[in-house]
């Protein structure tokens, strides 16, 4: 998502020009290419797929629409099945239209998660339950903490469900460390993510997340907490950013390999 | 702050029409009117002053900064006593430029009220700490929850520092409701203000605050937490909206009173 303006072939030249060698996709660019032959790109470029992004939205009342949103997610199941990756990374959903009940949705999204870790583990995946920061707890997510992933992840095996640790999300909780190692205890810290704070946001508040070292969170501050928790998994860059989308695809995965290496590695 | 576009003498009158008797100050507009003629202004049409927003900005690194912070904010407890209100709402501040550093942050907002605490209680005023959303907590307030202001709060006599409950700021936490309790138990509850959450939310994220019945906040929900907790103060509705701002103050204030009825009383 940091270089969508990159087509997934682009994508796969510009990973191997800059020594990146794994990479997280999205799913509507890999359904626009075809699943099969997306994971066939991706395989014979040497790249291995990090997680898939993203699954949820599994707050809906209405028994069409949630039966829609859980029939979307197996399928995303399959794709990350398709695509090789064990990880895919859920955006849960904010209320419904009307409502004000943010427990309720909470209790649906684990009724969801109910059906979905058993279909999941089926297909060797991994659900990654991302708290989203609480700027979007009406209309995007209304899990807003790792605390709250966490009360949710637990109800089910860790090999089922887990957490991303997104820095923008979580980095002004100062319960957040405490958290990571909770999860980690527990083998549930299922994917770690980096963007950067900066300020003014923008309007809609979607597409302002900063590049590494642009912003107000100590990376490595946060990757030590990972790493104390005992996590060696991947790590992703994920920047939404409109600046970032106008620029030349290739020189933006560039910079973000450089700002990697003097902000976290 | 909900009508500014009313000059205080205006303001005065619009409540006496609406049938409001109590309002909550902002220091610009009483500093340019005269603090002690805003005093008679208000004394005079019998409104009371329910609190002075707002000290704070506590959180600077540079000498010469901080020991400014300092004195301002004794000049805003003098306002707030004169004024006649015993309760000085504070916002706490952002990282200083170039930190991450936001426990730094915090226990320099905590070394500050321990000067101004004693001081606010020798001219009969609380100060009142506002966890602000963790949207502003780089660029306006390190203290994002009602926990974190608590834990600062806590270090001195609630008759000299409690906290701010803002159903705008907090409404998203689950952890809110015990903190209310926790506050309530202790009498540091000395502020009840209410906003609803609308979204898109508009750049910069300052001035898209709801009117009270038009978002995701379940207002009675938050009321009913703070009277558990033994609150028996006033309740502000305190709406920053350029949406409401550019209309007739008058008409706004009339609106705000009967969506109070509404959605509260």
């Amino acid at each position: 998502m940091t270089v969508k303006q990159l087509p997934l072939p682009e994508l796969v030249a510009a990973c191997a020009e800059s020594g990146v060698s794994r990479v997280g996709l999205w799913r509507e660019p890999v359904q626009a290419y075809g699943v099969e032959a997306a994971a066939g790109l991706v395989r014979d470029a040497g790249l291995t797929v990090t997680t898939l992004c993203r699954g949820g939205f599994l707050t809906a009342i209405d028994p069409a629409a949630r039966a829609a949103a859980l029939s979307d997610n197996r399928r995303a199941v399959e794709e990350a099945a398709t695509l090789g990756t064990d990880t895919l990374v859920l955006v849960c959903g904010g209320l419904p239209a009307g409502s004000r009940d943010l427990h309720g949705a909470r209790e649906r999204i684990a009724d969801a998660l109910a059906e979905l870790g058993p279909y999941a583990e089926d297909h060797g995946v991994r659900l990654a339950i991302e708290p989203l920061h609480p700027m979007y707890a009406a209309d995007r997510c209304v899990v807003s903490t790792l605390a709250q992933a966490l009360d949710l992840a637990e109800r089910l095996p860790a090999h089922q469900v887990g957490v991303t640790v997104d820095t923008y999300h979580v980095w002004w909780d100062d319960q957040a460390p405490a958290q990571i190692a909770r999860a980690g205890a527990t083998g549930r810290i299922h994917a770690f993510q980096l963007a950067d704070w900066t300020t003014p946001l923008p309007e809609g508040v979607l597409n302002g997340r900063g590049q590494l070292g642009d912003g107000a969170i100590d990376m490595r501050e946060w990757l030590g907490h990972v790493d104390a928790a005992g996590y060696t998994g991947p790590i992703e860059v994920e920047l939404f950013n409109d600046g970032l989308w106008a620029r030349d695809g290739r020189e933006v995965l560039a910079e973000t390999a450089a700002r990697f290496v003097t902000h976290v590695g």
